[in-house]
């Protein structure tokens, strides 16, 4: 009897693969680069190589294994498993890639959203455990997010809901790359966080970065929290800020939907209780208190493996009653 | 056999009541005192009279009404039937208000917040017939709010979702009634209008509202758009403000929920292409095509009367598989 599932995340650089038991639990993973460059044929292999790895990795035959589920950045049609639209992945836009890699395997194979399979990851086996909604903000350099209503992912009309990073916070604020004003992702993403560390430091603010800022050498969200731990006192309240901002948003999704838990992921959360502690302060000054007592806001758990083992989870969802 | 519900939409001041079938259609009306200084027992006495006088003018006796849904205002336990909060009927906090009608008439009962009813209304015979998901904007004095996903009206964790008037637009706007900052409700409603206009005149722009607020007096929403009507362009300014704002507001719902149909409903729709064309061009402006192109924007069809009808829908959904 089959009692496992593949999860598949599929990133622009790398394909990470992993085997999942019906509870959760890892039993392999491998990443592969995902070669976008040598076109959709060549990505299809590597994906189904990969799920072959981590197969044979966890000692299991495909008898074994219920189906495959991938994790997908861009706009898809999910009922057809079809990649839309995908800046990172442009050798897939309009390809069919459920029913490409289904060809490969003997067993079924579904796909979603890469930040919906996080989310879904986090619901089954993170910091989501148990509860019914929940609400997850991605933090990358954008913000992606992923909505779980009454234990079941969020699509949407046609599959583009959870698009939480863009949700304006400043009605005329700056622009994003989406062309919209005030996003939140344009403030409180890691490229946002820079671009206000930068505007901080060229306000003539004082900062350990102002020296590269004056050089024109880039650095990364993680330099800014490093700047903070090392007493940079603008570093902190970028940082800051940042959490009050993503307050800000988190209200608005309390007030939206009424979740039983907002999470927090990606790697700005090593910022730890910098970010963590500005983010409840600002919801508890904000939140209509109904709505706030009632939900957690936490980080999430599971790093950089909720992608696959969100995306094995969604596999075992569509495919175990029928298994 | 049963084929008819009764709605009653619970005021502060008036209770409006209908008798509605199966497929909606209003059979009568009516509208009594709330008489909410005369206490609770009043109130419940009001609400099983307006329903009685509906029933009896529809020519119906009991054993034709399959229930009675009641959409009320305020923070409640709608699985237990408990209002919990309500500002404008404050005899009714922590009152079972679903068991004390139920006790006075022979068919069953079920409570619903106002707004969600209202929505619901507009999704089963009105504005929104046919379409799976839709948000509703109530603009009135504050900005209420419903959702409809996948046909069913999403309560949240406890019960208070779709609180969209308290979505923050501008992070460190004007301080709303809530204690949040920046609602589109201190904004884009009736009173953040005024509020508006008011300052655009205090700061010397030309109005014919000019004489009125020198002299202290008050004036409508509707004032406003009769003024603009009459050439007043900072009337204009004002409503055509307005409606960008709540375009902001509305494409923050798309990114967010992906709906089918985002509906905008109370007196102020009455100001007509004035505030739908700046709403449409706003979102045209922002919004993610994938999102926008699928989801309609339209103002409601059910008027004063989606309270009831919601509400009866409500009752209908909730007792016809039982009856």
């Amino acid at each position: 009897m089959a009692d496992y599932v593949i999860g598949i995340d599929l990133g622009g650089t790398f394909i990470k693969a992993g085997v999942v038991d019906k509870q959760g639990k890892s039993l392999a993973r491998t990443s592969v680069e995902t070669e976008v460059k040598k076109g959709h044929e060549t990505v299809v292999t590597n994906i189904c190589r990969a799920a072959d790895i981590v197969r044979d990795e966890a000692g299991l035959s495909w008898h074994d294994i219920i189906g495959i589920g991938i994790g997908a950045p861009g706009t898809l049609d999910i009922k057809n498993g079809v990649v839309l639209l995908s800046p990172n992945l442009p050798c897939l836009n309009e390809m069919p890639l459920r029913q490409l890699v289904a060809e490969k395997v003997p067993v079924p194979v579904v796909l979603e959203n890469d930040a919906n399979a996080a989310a879904w990851g986090e619901k089954w086996v993170g910091a989501g455990r148990g509860v019914n909604s929940l609400v997850m903000f991605t933090l990358g350099t954008g913000i992606g997010g992923g909505i779980i209503l009454d234990n079941r992912i969020w699509h949407g009309a046609n599959d583009v809901a959870a698009e939480i990073g863009h949700m304006s916070v400043f009605a005329y604020g700056v622009k994003c790359a989406c062309g919209n004003l005030g996003c939140i992702e344009a403030y409180a993403s890691a490229t946002g966080m820079i671009r206000r560390m930068k505007e901080a430091i060229q306000e003539g603010k004082p900062s350990l970065l102002a020296e590269k800022v004056k050089n024109g050498e880039e650095f990364l969200a993680k330099d800014i929290h490093d700047a903070a731990l090392q007493g940079d006192k603008t570093a902190e309240e970028i940082i800051v800020e940042t959490g009050r901002l993503l307050g800000v948003a988190a209200t608005n999704m309390m007030h939206i939907l009424n979740p039983d838990m907002i999470v927090f992921s990606g790697g700005m959360i090593n910022a730890g209780d910098m970010l963590l502690h500005p983010i409840k302060e600002e919801v508890n000054k904000r939140a209509f208190p109904a709505s706030r007592e009632k939900c957690q806001i936490v980080f999430a758990e599971l790093g950089g493996d909720a992608g696959f083992i969100g995306a094995a989870g969604c596999a075992l969802t569509e495919f175990e009653t029928s298994a």
